[in-house]
């Protein structure tokens, strides 16, 4: 039913590599022709081939991404290099978001089952268990932004990931560092196994390795109730500390959208930042820069991990081997929330 | 090669039923027996029903989710509340990302052909013109957080959206009404013939109303090299407008992460929110909230656009009838930005 490239060609008694070039918005074509290509194929039931090859549904050529809840506030950023890098390798892909009841190993057999995938990403998830039902996953995959111990051994797999134990490590060292010796921190909730609990790990550490106690007092857990890293929880866990009346000098939030919160109770209650409380988060979210007063936080290298995880996935593919996962370096972004600073903010 | 539900009864030596109860966590089950289901399932190849009637690629009970550019920042929101929706109907969807070259026609009509889908969301995009071409698509599709003038002829297609025009009207009316007389505007850019442009009409109109007059040196538009409507860009446009020493007692920001970025420039530059300066945003992001001082702004009611979006589909689905497009109502929050207010924040 639809038209072939070659029927654009001979409807406009061209050659089928000048509808190519003007499709492709090649600079070798007389402007004329071009146009008048153009207007054929929008008259027409042609899909261009540039955007046929882009898309094209040949199962044997397709990516999936799967999301586990979006609670990842990088998901978007991700999302947008994945899908170029993708694109520049001729691959079609799509993205499988889940709910929380869904269990992303089942998902995943069943899309590979279904759509005889090439490859697939997992952003997140929790692939530290379970490690018999991830072994069917018989097509390479990458775990994105969280990371395993060991690979499953009949699986070609890899991560990249941050070392969220020793990133957190290295924001409380920075806050001890400065001479803070009471910290509070917001953590996950006290069954978290990943990288919440990663995060509360390297805060033990760094106290401990400038001889200091983690106070039980200073730490504060998310509610098992509710267990998202948002503005509304490190609001009210800020709130609930402040009441205890427990002393401390500075407070990491192991999450950027509960700094934010946590910020605002402060701001409220009449603390100011830093002088009475220094603050620090963890993700490095824009909107920690634009917040008054800007936020420290420790940044992920979002596009970069979304860059390698494509990569390396399209190595395995190629390899049929898996790759031994890989952390990337964060960087603590030192702001006025924990140096008082001047008021002129600079971006960085 | 897998195994089927049968084999798993025949194996835990009980009925199909059975199983079906232990795998769909019905509570008539005995939980030793469940428990040795499920163990079973757990070690074989089967993937449980469960999982496959949600997930089940069966062409013809598929959805789309086309998404261009995820600027839109209620996109998780969306997708969460969709995906729920979706699957509780029994339908598989997936989410198809496009980048800034992709046309979103193309890409649905490729989809189409290949995945023989039930339907499309289009999250934003622009179905005012390529009429014709819209016309191509099909299948039942619904225009998310946009509208269009005239419903093509040919298709079978609706829209949900707030009414951005009236809307935008009603926050600057609010402004007016406070007093104020002087009200600079962070608008788009000057070719803009979507949201942004409707927004801008809406600040005209309401000037107009109040018997103002709108001043052309307090419209500061977007670069045409870069129209995001961003923290960033928010922050520049207020630089620059603070720098011309044009005279304004409040600012309106066509989106909440230019307001953000703006509230940031003002504060820097001494400026008191709202004594010196009162500041209003439009969308509803959960961060304005959470911003010092909090930033009035016009909430767009962004799960209920989600929920009708996807019972919209459904129903043209059924009727095989095109809907007249629908207008939610946004919300004015008031907040400290514009009213001073006391410190005691609540949240709304």
């Amino acid at each position: 039913m639809g038209m072939t490239i070659k029927d654009i060609a001979k409807k406009c008694g061209v050659g089928v590599s000048t509808v190519s070039r003007a499709l492709n918005n090649h600079p070798d074509i007389n402007p004329e022709t071009k146009k008048m290509i153009l207007k054929t194929v929008e008259e027409s039931n042609f899909v261009p081939n540039n955007s046929a090859r882009n898309l094209k549904r040949t199962d044997s050529k397709s990516i999936a991404i799967l999301v586990k809840e979006i609670d990842n506030p990088f998901f978007a950023t991700m999302m947008r290099v994945m899908e170029k890098k993708i694109r520049r390798q001729k691959y079609s892909f799509f993205i499988q978001h889940m709910g929380k009841d869904q269990d992303e190993v089942d998902t995943a057999l069943e899309l590979i089952k279904e759509k005889k995938l090439r490859g697939i990403i997992f952003l997140g998830g929790d692939f530290r268990k379970n490690k018999e039902r991830i072994a069917k996953i018989k097509v390479p995959f990458v775990v994105s932004t969280a990371a395993f111990d060991k690979l499953p051994e009949k699986c070609i797999a890899s991560y990249v990931s941050i070392d969220d134990r020793a990133e957190s490590r290295k924001i409380v060292d920075y806050l001890c560092e400065t001479g803070h010796k009471k910290i509070a921190i917001l953590a996950s909730d006290k069954k978290d196994e990943n990288i919440g609990k990663l995060r509360l790990e390297g805060y033990r550490e760094a106290l401990k390795a400038h001889g200091l106690e983690a106070d039980e007092e200073r730490i504060c857990y998310l509610d098992e109730e509710d267990t998202t890293y948002s503005m509304e929880n490190g609001y009210r866990m800020m709130k609930k500390l402040l009441k205890k009346e427990t002393e401390f000098t500075a407070v990491f939030a192991i999450s950027d959208l509960m700094v934010i919160g946590a910020c605002k109770a402060l701001l409220e209650e009449g603390k100011r930042i830093p002088e009475d409380v220094a603050v620090a988060g963890f993700d490095g979210l824009d909107y920690t820069g634009f917040y008054q007063p800007a936020i420290t936080t420790m940044a992920q290298p979002v596009e970069e991990i979304a860059r390698q995880s494509v990569g390396i996935l399209f190595d395995m593919i190629e390899t049929k081997k898996s790759q031994e996962g890989k952390y990337l370096p964060a960087t603590l972004k030192e702001r006025e929330s924990t140096t008082g600073g001047r008021r002129t903010w600079k971006q960085d």
